[in-house]
């Protein structure tokens, strides 16, 4: 028979079992860390009306978007989980209560060139608070907690959020008669960290058309730095000339206290005036995560505080903030860096049950105990030399093996092998489910990501 | 702004949150079943090369297919987790250790005809077992093992796995001389339970082309049945006719007593002669799973043993047995016939911290202490008045409310009220949160799924 020969579409991750039980790790322990929070998890279609997913329009992102007839049908592939909760809340509107915070961890689809560690199907793991007309500003700081204790639960420890706010901004750029070009300055102003505050200076005055004292002043107020009581500190310098600047700082000021109410430690985050996010969505406080040691990577988890969630699809004000970490480009980066730790189970099961004998019934029975305990089990049932049953073992790299001859039935009890030391103890089947138990326990008690 | 209507596409289910809180809760429960038996987590793309798709080719997924093309390439969306499997093990064979055991819990699409109860976009969450040249029987008995403990784990109790044997029906048909028409009997028993015996006959003499005779020979072979043990006694007396019937016989018999070893309770599998499944596909070993009391629904859990997962992709011979659930479909059946538990927690959170004063730290600190213990904890920061907010805490029927007033604050206390009691009582963050864990513990110690 003619073959066709087997392969997954270039940009679209397949993980091998072992880096596949790493993914899944990560996906629990964010899923159990959302929920922690109060968040419900939401799960929309993939597939969605290409009217409804592109009601905005526009931009970048129709380009990239897997879009298809099927029937009558105009149909395309989600690109993000914002926009399906968009369009969730206002269909929905009447049977939810406000302030609604869901969180959706979902594969989203971008038809990109395929390059090293973009993908174009991968998944994100968003958490959003939705108030009815009005969201308090303590979410904004909460929302940047979450993600400081789901990172520390990951294993995470050198990473920074920063938090800016876009009303201080834009409050700056009105002090200044800037308005008009904030769009451009602010574009121009996102490339300090890869051109320097030179190459910026001379863009805004040859391509913004600024004049140099006002280039001048957008570089002084960036170049802001220091502890976050400093930059709070430098930024009061500037209080009184603009209503909207003010209270952009006043929530700043509010978030930054906030922050270390939630437990938040100061290394772990920093007010950063450089981080504007999307132009035309993002309406307080913004976000953006860096890993310290892997600048080059980029943020790994962003976001930010918006008035109007979903004005395409009604009229009601649907306030927000919410934050979204780019899963299966984190997982990737962590893996090409060897931030993964190796020590964590990642074979199939805790226990392969080795019988040796014709009737596998005490085998069976062994591995029920072991099961009862919680303990991942495999029985082991082909008709294979020792050897090959011990080589399976090994190739799994499953942490323990449970042998069983005729002296063990005759016995009642298992040989359990420790399979990184070698050693070997005889045990009555409930006894080696606990020392079995306790083992893949210690075993399992690091963190996902080592640094 | 004009406005695009929200909308969700038809035969795509997309759940309110306390819906979709049971489901989420259904797959934890797979995920957890499956991984205590040894299987490996698998996350394989959602859209593949058309041609790797539909290598296989024909027949009604053709039609059914969501396929597109994308710049230059076509691509489908995949219509069920088996072909996936099949790419990933020819792909990775040489990275796999067989038996390869999986599991997969994923989406796949298949654009039939809208209709009730029917799902364009749904779950399937898949089990299977592969061997690289031979696989031992005793995974044919785990199978169905696996099932009863999943779905008694779910809450189920009143089902039956209907086991057959698809060499035994080979065999009855050779014995009988009636391979050829095999597969036009097979199609026609199918019906048995639509349309009774009499029927069937008609149609195996007049369609089938069949004698008499013979026609009464299926029907009375069909019509084998009785306890497990009575079966197989009935059975028994077609041996030494055929060489596969009296194969498939003694793997029948196999399986059956491998499911005692593993404790499946005789009422909740039966010999099902009547079972075949696909027709070119399984060749050994074939379930199907009945919800007793509803056997309109159909089979809610279907699979077998195959010998050639991957022959459109490999010339290696790769057997397995796998099974199926497809879980959004039993999911709305169980949720229409109100078969979901409503004592389970379904509420974003455990409990909610409602802050009456304007400072926030002591909320804060109170969420951090429910938080450690585990409890799902939403604080909630709006300003509104009392009434709101405990007509909130009953809108999204959490089951505490603790509320943080000046003298909370001034006692180092939390007041906890049951919000379906109504009880309210003064305690320590900590003993607070002690008392709410057991409280939480016990309201969701019951089963997803109440018969």
């Amino acid at each position: 028979m003619p073959k066709v020969a087997p392969r997954t579409l270039s940009g679209f991750m397949e993980l091998l079992p072992a880096q596949q039980m790493k993914l899944e790790r990560m996906m629990k322990i964010l899923r159990e860390s959302y929920a922690l929070y109060g968040f419900t998890p939401l799960d929309t279609p993939v597939i969605e009306s290409a009217e409804v997913l592109l009601a905005k329009g526009g931009g970048e992102t129709e380009k990239q978007i897997y879009r298809f007839q099927k029937g009558d049908s105009d149909l395309a592939l989600r690109f993000d989980l914002t926009v399906p909760l968009a369009k969730y809340v206002a269909q929905h509107y009447a049977e939810l209560s406000f302030p609604f915070r869901r969180y959706q961890i979902g594969k989203v689809y971008r038809g990109e060139r395929a390059q090293r560690g973009r993908f174009r199907e991968f998944y994100q793991a968003d958490i959003d608070v939705i108030g009815d007309g009005k969201l308090d500003i303590l979410n904004e700081a909460e929302i940047p907690a979450i993600i400081y204790n789901t990172f520390s639960k990951l294993g995470l420890r050198r990473f920074k959020i920063r938090v800016n706010n876009r009303k201080l901004l834009n409050g700056f750029y009105a002090m200044n008669g800037m308005s008009e070009k904030a769009g451009d300055i602010m574009r121009t102003v996102d490339k300090l960290d890869k051109i320097g505050a030179e190459k910026v200076r001379e863009l805004l005055i040859d391509e913004v058309k600024m004049l140099p004292c006002k280039a001048e002043n957008v570089l002084d107020f960036m170049a802001i730095c220091g502890t976050n009581e400093e930059v709070v500190a430098a930024l009061e310098r500037y209080r009184g000339m603009d209503e909207t600047f003010d209270q952009g700082l006043d929530e700043l000021i509010t978030v930054t206290r906030y922050l270390r109410d939630f437990g938040v430690p100061e290394e772990n985050f920093a007010v950063d005036l450089t981080i504007a996010r999307g132009l035309d969505y993002y309406t307080g406080t913004v976000y953006e995560t860096e890993m310290t040691d892997h600048p080059e990577i980029g943020s790994v988890c962003s976001g930010g505080r918006y008035d109007n969630l979903a004005e395409y699809y009604t009229d009601r004000q649907l306030p927000g903030v919410g934050i979204s970490i780019g899963l299966t480009r984190l997982f990737y980066v962590l893996n090409e860096q060897g931030l993964l730790s190796d020590e964590l189970v990642t074979a199939p099961c805790d226990a392969l049950v080795l019988p040796m004998t014709e009737d596998m019934g005490y085998a069976v029975a062994a591995a029920t105990a072991l099961r009862k305990k919680g303990l991942r089990t495999q029985i082991y049932g082909e008709k294979k030399k020792f050897k090959a049953k011990m080589g399976y073992a090994d190739k799994i790299g499953v942490p323990f093996a449970v042998l069983i001859g005729e002296d063990e039935m005759r016995d009642g009890v298992l040989s359990v092998k420790d399979m990184q030391t070698g050693e070997q103890v005889r045990l009555a089947p409930d006894e080696a489910a606990d020392y079995i138990a306790e083992k893949i326990a210690a075993l399992n008690a690091g963190s996902v990501i080592k640094e």
